[in-house]
């Protein structure tokens, strides 16, 4: 398996994207958003065992994983569009459609550290390590405060 | 945003990837492998989009859902392990874990031409059209002979 690539997203990117996904009725958007979610979880999981080494460091699992994250979060990024705050259970804080600004600004730099793991899983397990925290704090910082303890319709 | 992106994905590499997602319980794995699908048929949705002409062709957005088709297809291809085949409401035909083998060389097939494809959306809408139609063919011929019509536990 070979596998080589550079993402280098920018906030008009996003734009463009977000603009495209918003034509889905809300609660498909929402199980959607869910989905990537679970995903990204999974991989980021699979990371942080070669990470911990709980699994050897794999360098072509590892930038496959890697690639699958920085693409998902771009996508989840492009899915809280008006109108998705509800019509399905969901954990996504209603701060989100009050404060998009704030929301944007964080994702923005969630998307454009998770573009640079792929660059950083096809180093060593320390690269990995490194750009990994960086990914895991934006995830962190954006739950904190924008995702809810309790799911609501 | 900037994209490239090479993708040669063999049987060897689908078997590191296998053995690697054994380790869940099996009804995490059905949910993630549902996951799985539906984000790849968003993705899917969204070149047929724009292949039909009803969304204009956007190169950078096309090359992004085909790599995370080609991405998400390898990890749904991984994803069918021995005891998955119950657990949790499932679509997965009793087939797959019976006749392993024939099943596998689907997906290898699958997953190299699936490979192919953000290549394939950084040419033109013609280039990827033709590609997109190989990796569909591929969908279809296996969820006629592996999905069942109803859902199971």
């Amino acid at each position: 398996m070979q596998l080589r690539h550079v993402i280098v997203l920018t906030a008009a990117a996003l734009g463009t994207v977000a603009a495209t996904a918003q034509t889905f009725k809300p609660e498909d958007q929402i199980k959607y958003r869910q989905s990537v979610m679970q995903v990204t979880q999974r991989s980021l999981g699979a990371l942080n065992g070669m990470i911990r080494g709980d699994t050897p460091y794999n360098k072509e699992l590892a930038v496959k994983h890697a690639e699958t994250i920085a693409n998902l979060i771009a996508w989840s990024g492009a899915s809280f569009g008006p109108g998705t705050d509800k019509g399905a259970p969901t954990r996504a804080d209603a701060r989100i459609w009050s404060e998009p600004d704030k929301f944007k600004a964080l994702y923005d730099k969630h998307i454009a550290e998770a573009g640079k793991l792929p660059a950083a899983a096809a180093g060593d397990a320390n690269t990995l390590k490194a750009q990994f925290a960086e990914v895991t704090r934006n995830c962190k910082t954006c739950h904190d405060d924008y995702r809810s303890r309790e799911y609501r319709n």
